[in-house]
């Protein structure tokens, strides 16, 4: 676990070949294992493989525009309707999103989170393409694929620098 | 991989023992590891050991009293001065306290995200507690120990109805 947390990277290139169903299913499974605020699980998704509609979510996002190479993506949206403790949707569907690039990681997949939230324009561009209701808010898109280069190497980030003991 | 994910449960009782620093380590580079926008890493953490403040830190959050009994906790703060994308330190510090749950979990702790942000009075008492600067915004307290129960069994939360094909 602590190898795979350490070697995952962001991939932004795959092999056209689909991703099995299974496997998608496998990182919405990890997605919604992830903690939430009370357990309120206020996430919903959508999974994407039509290619008119890739296209359109790639145009809606300037550092985005290789989500068109990707087989699939899921878009991660927040249910404010399913909240219990408001405020906390961002932080929810964020640990979800980092256990579907764990997931993707481990099936050997790869994957990257490409934002929404908070970015207005993106907002309101996934919005309309997607049909979502007002109380379902957009927040990431995350492309899935076999990747067609081989990942940087794992090299940790850790920085004792940002480590402290009792006390700022 | 997937199995640890469906299997971490959130944990708030433990042993006294104290848990190992290499493992604290290893936890703190779990949370480093994780992705954030552009790579901007903004993160920094407290690892609190001295009882004092374990008792006081648990006194902040009414919903965490159970802190006081943890033999670790680690503070995860967003800090602003490092953000190269204004707007998601939220979501890279959600990101890293996922990482950290997961690899408490591998490593045979037993762990549980308490939040701090966005409740006003806690992020006050945390910042007074910790002298924090103005920059840095504590964000979760995560204890951390040996679990003194054993968890719940991994039952999956998997819920077809949050799936979506192309369009809501």
């Amino acid at each position: 676990m602590l190898n795979l947390i350490k070697s995952r990277r962001s991939v932004r290139q795959w092999k056209s070949d689909a991703v099995r169903e299974d496997d998608v299913e496998k990182v919405l499974d990890a997605a919604m294992n992830a903690p939430s605020a009370g357990n309120e699980q206020p996430w919903q998704f959508v999974v994407v493989t039509d290619k008119a509609v890739l296209n359109k979510a790639a145009g809606l996002n300037p550092y985005g525009g290789f989500v068109k190479d990707a087989p699939v993506a899921i878009l991660v949206c927040g249910d404010v309707r399913l909240e219990k403790f408001p405020g906390y949707w961002v932080q929810d569907c964020s640990a979800a999103v980092e256990n579907m690039l764990l997931a993707a990681h481990a099936l050997g997949l790869g994957a990257v989170w490409t934002s929404v939230y908070p970015i207005d324009d993106r907002i309101v561009g996934f919005r309309k393409l997607f049909n979502l209701p007002s109380e379902v808010i957009p927040f990431a898109l995350i492309p899935l694929g076999y990747p067609r280069v081989k990942g940087r190497d794992a090299s940790s980030r850790f920085n004792p620098s940002r480590v402290r003991k009792n006390i700022w």
